[in-house]
């Protein structure tokens, strides 16, 4: 391991008011400092590389011209944060980043009062700083809001709300966009390409400019009539650019790595402004590291890595993930079904969809930072009769649920909706869990909606939605590595509504959904050792429920556990809702119906949050013995703690 | 009653290609015709006049020119579907419209094929348009796509992600801009003011057309180096209107409301055009009918009304709608608290917000068509120490979950957020429906989530929702009048997770979530007459669950009813697992969870929906009886029919 880097001018700079007294002239030699520790710093923990290291700059300058925490900062989808959070009071904890009891790789209001406003997901600061704006004007309270978005996030429809309702209101809101031409993926859309064509010009002018320029390149001795002629055809031209004609004063582009552009301009933002004003600033992902720079889309998000070489660490997979075990298997279908096409959102790689549109180039749709409309657009397609995969994560569904449910379900659209990141994500913390998409899924008429228990069953989940075609359909699978069962060939089309009995007992059955089914077979095990013959059970959907299966279950069993990585709402209680209105009940049945935990939980690994949340093997063998009341049960070997209440 | 009116041109349309026959100086004879119609209808039903009035000319003219249904026509939203309907097939029911059986009030893809999408939310046309315009060039169909879409829907988020999609996928889509400068409410925003000066321009032109404007200006003499002027002047200029710099050509604005101006341009444009058009039509709502004309947002949706006249039938209200009710408590505590405000996204009468608006103009905020950024706007506010009242229809809240997830819930803001039309609708039928919200909200951790039972109920939620300031809080309540219970001078302050007993029995219990309380006390009458002592409580919290009331009817009790107007994965599943993982289900209580049946339900009286939905006094007394097994039990004079199973 390399060793820290020296950093005499950062190590005076603990808080942002530090920065008031350092000399503009230093601030490229502070950058410089910055820039190393980060690098430092993230090749220890892996976490987000390319954002930081092309806002190091920027953030300098905000800190040095404004007042925060009083003026707030607001940072667009977060990735870009490390170096606000080492300017902020936190450079001490910043190896310690996306660790259980670390710091968050995001900003977060919990952490300090310099994030006036978490982030994870993307193109929220606009919204979220136009209301701190008016609140500020409201209370009288004089406050400068500024809030920091990518290019990517500006392509999103809830910024494009937020500027049209933030020139409406013609609040006093600073939006910087950070233009560096490389969100996650290539940045898509008719959005990214003219901003491109913006930036390519020398010097942006607006349709105001042009008179001027015409009469000065025309010299004094022109014509009345020509004055009156450019006049007159500009009353025929609507306005400036698309942020002028939403109502923003739009300044840029400015080179964002240049203090000299920076700061002058932030100082006049900062005392002359009115309104709502876009700054445009030009900056390269990855600046400053020259393998980031080389390859800006490798150093998005990393892994621990050699500073000096920029090589990264690379986890020895024992078993494909669920991502590339469901591209894989998705390639393969549309191989013999061209009606077959995938819908991402920005996030191809994140989804296996770059290899998918590799295959299939014409058949993949990267609609960019756009659930919403991503949903939609499947919708449509499905009605002319293509097979779309509308393929996002868990956490990013949410942003699309009214188009699901208005679009896709109430016209029993054939949509299929493969889930990524279901459940716990490990370092990406509570924003990024894909904790409720059963809960707001399975409340749907005509939804099917599917967990895969292991990556084969991914692999049927994959056909089978491929050859259902009555209505949407779903199938959700976590972050990571399969459990490295063997593979088939090809998928086997699942029977719509029916589970799989894995294996036979007497006395207790665990009904699992999804890959909590590994734990199940495991506690299985311990409770057939302590005396209690176990049935484990896959459900494998939980729309529409196997009711035989399940009265199967409940009628020649004690205790009945239901397991899953997911919210109160989902499989467990559609399970307890056929129970109950069943009369299933009524007998006594001990049902136990674990679920995750009423909490947002933060980053950890994995293991720590099963535990945690109760959803572990040990968890899933104590909540038997208690139902049954016998925490000693005769022939337990195990080191069984009790539960706490 | 009015007799039907005299429509001899439009007797001979039954269908888009009658009208190929028909000479197009003839139009607008059809035109007036096919108004004169569809005021007739609307004057019998009730439902949305304005709108379609305003679309008669264009209605009839894209049928014209475009061979539906093979081209697709694609209404956004629906509400202005009616003269649609009349000329595809669907006049003999058009006095059915948005009854029980009859035709819907939005476009449906079951009810005809030229309605190629359903739609009742806002802003979803492009999307689909473009899905489906995708789909015809993968599967080698040459075919129009037509997605006709109002300003107001265009300024939201979604809308403008298709845009930026659909120019960078170059398909050929047809966008028609329908601008009548009037949404259902007065349009905000940006985008809004920008539309009204492109429109109040004589005659529209690009940046492109500039220099050419200028050289005919001036004349052919003009020197060379004036035209290397405006040459160059030109190239500093980014581009031309929002639309062409999304990839859009952009036509327009032209009068939709003449023929002459229609019919060519359409017809050039099917002929001609080759990847996607913008079409920006000038249209007035109401058009051609005068008190519509006069007074267009009374209008928009309408009872049933004289002709003559335009007087609209009054219901005679037999209680305050909860929706005043909410507004006057609003403006009651807002009295008392300046940092309580309220934001709406475009719906300021349907949530009373106008009636708060005109109390404290400066607290109130209508950010457009733009859920998404209303609730993060209302997060940003909260963080400054505003009371926001995020207040949206529960089907519209879908619209911005994942900013309730991810900007409020796991930040534990203090937003408010009444639910409006929580439950069934009636005549909106199943788009409209506000089924899920207790699904969706009552699975995040930290969140309060409340439904009011009556009016007063509702007062009550009002102060407490501004008293609370710990994290987000709900309070859910219905479309129309409430119950004429005695209202208090102020609202009181609940204790949070608490319900309350409203009579004391000793067999039966039914717990209340919500309005059905009503039906629950009057069930609760039978069964007392059919000799089961019956407890009433209502929850008030689906979150937290009031647990020691739930452990008192669930150990004190034989039968455990929970009743709300909601989807499985709400509040009776928030019972059932608490119930359940506290071992109180383990003594055969008999617990049956009524919630609403899964299936999406068309318009219909509440009354019949009610029932449909086994969420009445008849139902919920068959419910225990069949849990008792007592379908006759001894004392009872009720009329009781056995459930269908």
């Amino acid at each position: 391991m390399t060793q820290t880097p020296t950093t005499p001018l950062l190590d005076t700079v603990h808080y942002p008011a530090d920065l008031k007294a350092v000399d503009d002239k230093l601030m490229p030699q502070l950058a410089e400092e910055l820039r190393a520790e980060m690098i430092d710093a993230v090749s220890r923990t892996g976490g987000h590389l390319g954002a930081g290291l092309g806002v190091v700059e920027l953030t300098i300058a905000i800190h040095k011209v404004f007042d925060t925490p009083h003026d707030r900062l607001i940072f667009d989808v977060g990735h870009q944060c490390y170096p606000h959070k080492i300017l902020t009071g936190r450079r001490d904890r910043i190896r310690t980043l996306r660790q259980e009891n670390g710091l968050s790789g995001f900003t977060k209001r919990d952490e300090s009062p310099y994030d006036p406003f978490g982030a994870a997901h993307s193109s929220t600061s606009i919204s979220a700083g136009l209301g701190m704006a008016v609140a500020s004007e409201l209370e009288g309270v004089k406050r400068n809001v500024i809030a920091v978005i990518g290019d990517g996030a500006m392509s999103a429809g809830m910024a494009f709300e937020a500027l049209n309702n933030a020139g409406s209101l013609d609040a006093r809101l600073i939006v910087i966009l950070n233009d560096n031409d490389m969100s996650i993926a290539q940045p898509t859309g008719a959005m990214s390409a003219y901003l491109a064509r913006m930036a390519s010009g020398r010097t942006y002018m607006g349709i105001r400019e042009v008179g001027k320029k015409l009469t000065a390149y025309l010299g004094k001795n022109i014509d009345r009539a020509i004055t009156r002629a450019v006049e007159h055809a500009r009353g025929y031209v609507t306005g400036g650019t698309m942020f002028e004609e939403l109502g923003f004063y739009h300044i840029g582009p400015i080179d964002g790595h240049n203090f000299e552009h920076l700061l002058p301009v932030l100082r006049n933002v900062r005392d002359n402004s009115d309104g709502p004003v876009l700054i445009h600033v030009m900056t390269q992902k990855g600046k400053g590291y020259a393998p980031a720079e080389a390859a800006a889309d490798k150093y998005h998000g990393v892994n621990k890595f050699d500073v000096v070489t920029g090589a990264q660490a690379k986890a020895k997979p024992n078993a494909p993930s669920y991502t590339n075990v469901f591209a894989e298997a998705l390639i393969q279908e549309a191989g013999f079904d061209e009606r077959i096409v995938a819908v991402t959102a920005a996030m191809p790689s994140g989804t296996g969809l770059d290899k998918f549109g590799k295959a299939f180039p014409g058949r993949c749709f990267d609609v960019g930072i756009a659930e919403q409309h991503g949903v939609t657009f499947a919708a449509g397609m499905a009605t002319e009769g293509l097979k779309p995969f509308a393929t996002l994560y868990s956490t990013f569904l949410q942003r699309a649920y009214d188009q699901v449910v208005h679009d896709v379900a109430i016209q029993r659209l054939p949509v299929r909706f493969p889930i990524d990141r279901a459940g716990f994500v490990g370092a990406d913390g509570a924003t990024h869990a894909g904790s409720f998409d059963v809960a707001y899924l399975a409340c749907l008429p005509g939804f099917v909606v599917m967990a895969a228990a292991d990556e084969a069953e991914l692999k049927h989940m994959v056909r089978t939605a491929a050859a259902y075609d009555d209505g949407p359909i779903s199938f959700r699978y976590p972050r990571g590595e399969g459990v490295g069962v063997e593979m088939p060939e090809r998928g086997q089309i699942l029977p719509i509504g029916k589970g799989r009995v894995m294996r036979q007992g007497t006395k207790v059955a665990l009904l699992s959904f999804g890959t909590r089914l590994a734990e199940c077979l495991l506690a299985a095990e311990d409770l057939d050792a302590a005396g209690l013959s176990t049935t484990v059970a896959d459900a494998r959907f939980a729309k529409p429920l196997d009711e035989d299966l399940i009265r199967q279950l409940a009628t020649h069993h004690e205790v009945l556990i239901t397991v899953e990585e997911g919210s109160v709402g989902g499989f467990g209680s559609h399970v307890l809702q056929f129970l109950a209105m069943q009369g299933l009940l009524d007998g006594g049945l001990r049902v136990r119906p674990l679920a995750m935990p009423d909490i947002f939980m933060d980053q950890a690994s994995p293991e720590v949050m099963y535990a945690k949340a109760g959803l572990d093997r040990k968890a899933i063998v104590e909540t038997v013995f208690k139902a049954l009341g016998t925490h000693a049960a005769a022939g337990f070997a195990g080191t069984v703690t009790p539960l706490k209440p």
